[in-house]
């Protein structure tokens, strides 16, 4: 698969996908919102790949959305009689952000620079989120006369609606410790050797984990307070018990009786 | 307007509204209650007003309810054969403090002193929060027999069930540092001074703010987790194109373009 | 009534429940799980007992689940044709982590050495929790091929699904410094006297709460979110109005203003 907006690289059991507009700050356009479908769509058909890692060429993370899209969508706005192109815009970040939020694989950001807008939404759907300690954070839209509507749900998913409220409606910047402070990312790096090391250990981690068994656990905490509770558990234990009689379950078992490392991890 | 209970003054985007019993430590009366429902309903009225600042005459933010309206509804209670007084009493409080978390202004509290009961409450509710390292924060509702139920539901939003659970049930005491630790409030502020510049540099950024992105933004905050996810993403698409193309979009986009402040902001 | 798995003690209004299978660091058995629902029945129908003290023998809290069991259940497994006795185990640990949950006491966990998977999870429900600054918390299911089913649930709900995903998704350990700063304990102490000194204030304060009060707080705080929030605060405003007019209600306020303790914390 060709990209054109982003460098794409499978080693191992990651897909490393590298936003790749540095001349823009890797600003989100609807081209790059394509292909990072494409890319989540190609990982989901391949069950080699457990690990996806997500960040920005040159420096920066992703500075937000594209403002020349905006140009686009006027112009097609005053040509067409279709569904507003201002909303289709904006949707199909929606939909691309839902979907990274929902990969089944785990999904690692790794932060540096300008991490803004929709880039601060990218960051708040990862499962793992390594920050530089010099990132810049924050939600400027309705500093521009627009609303973060794509990206603030996920912030009050991520932050809780105390913090999301306070960053989104005084369009306040951050760094990275405030970022780890507030629990949008979850490791603090000083350094880009740092960042490396941390994104190893991290992938390591990964690894010893069973595919189809972090698979279902990241589906079941995505369920946690959309269904009843009771349900909810009564549907977790028959993952449980399918887990454990699966090939999976046997090996995981036997590897740490004969304290070895099980297959998957090796 | 005249307000028995309130010192209520406009300066710009702002309304400063003051609880003004400092003889009861600013304890929540039924008075209150309406006068600050009646200065929720004139900032509504009011497109100006973009700010609340919400905060307690002569050091104390709010000791919690006052005990006289008490004896008030006791009186009542045993009188009339009319809807529960106690229950009217409490309710009414709930009904304000709902209203002060979705105002669609920014509101500001200023934590001082006693920040106790239906105080703690109102400081849950607010978007921005600014607090003294030495204010006194706690719910001590259950060592009086009584539960705090217009209170409680406000703060398990606010800092999580984890976090309210010991508060309510210990009736625990803490102080401003506790507070933004818990995440009750936003700015740690050593003395009087800082507090005056936090509310300085906080009130400039809802400034550069555009109004009405603002105001979408809040509300859509507030839905989160009580529609559909999808479905409010739809929602706030449709908020997004309305305001890329109003005139607070336009003059958003040319001031970024112009490098100048949008007129909002002037 | 005769435990095998358990210590059980009351003393004044706590009863004392300590894990007591030190020889596989008090792991979960099916027994355990059992004999903690009878003594949370136990508790349940005294209304003496305002506090539950859950902690593990020697050192420990609870290793997580036992293994001996598993086998079990595969042994009965190919010989019935019954309900899945996986899917049984499983959801008999969700049964009883769910009355933890909900018990009417103020329920304390002393977290010590191991509280790992289902002794993570039980700490999770917990309204207080004091840990050792030395115990080491994880969720290792996914590193042995199962899913932490009855668990992560209650994870999330305690500490987010931002830091949920990250610990159930890299099976990561951390000690009770990081366990206070996510929000699953409450009380950090750095020896066995600091952790006794603090289990007395904790008790103290449990004792200075009105009884019926706690219970219909706690109660309460457990309904956020599950029902719509204007429905919540009627039915909060009746509890307030019965226990305004209770004899707790009346001995509260006469305490508070003769300067004395009430009797139930007496």
């Amino acid at each position: 698969m060709r990209y054109e907006t982003l460098a794409v690289q499978q080693r191992d059991i990651t897909l490393f996908i590298t936003l790749n507009r540095p001349q823009a700050r890797n600003a989100m356009s609807l081209k790059m919102v394509e292909e990072l479908n494409q890319a989540f769509q190609f990982a989901n058909q391949n069950p080699d790949i457990r690990a996806i890692v997500l960040r920005g060429a040159e420096g920066h993370f992703c500075a937000g959305g594209d403002i020349k899209d905006m140009a686009g969508a006027r112009a097609q706005s005053s040509n067409t009689g279709d569904e507003d192109p201002f909303f289709a815009l904006n949707r199909a970040f929606g939909h691309m952000i839902t979907q990274a939020n929902h990969a089944s694989q785990v999904v690692i950001t790794v932060l540096e620079g300008a991490v803004l807008g929709g880039g601060f939404g990218l960051a708040c759907v990862s499962d793992v989120a390594i920050t530089a300690a010099g990132a810049q954070f924050g939600l400027p839209e309705t500093g521009l006369g627009v609303v973060p509507a794509q990206i603030a749900p996920f912030v009050v998913t991520r932050v809780g609606l105390t913090q999301a409220r306070r960053l989104a409606l005084l369009g306040e910047r951050f760094d990275g410790h405030e970022a780890v402070r507030l629990g949008i990312a979850h490791y603090l790096c000083e350094s880009p050797e740092a960042i490396e090391a941390t994104l190893d250990d991290v992938l390591n981690k990964v690894k010893r984990a069973a595919p189809d068994a972090n698979r279902v656990t990241k589906a079941l905490l995505h369920q946690v307070g959309t269904i009843e509770m009771e349900q909810l558990l009564d549907q977790a234990a028959h993952h449980f018990a399918a887990a454990v009689q699966s090939e999976e379950g046997a090996e995981g078992t036997m590897a740490f009786v004969q304290k070895r490392l099980p297959h998957w991890a090796q």
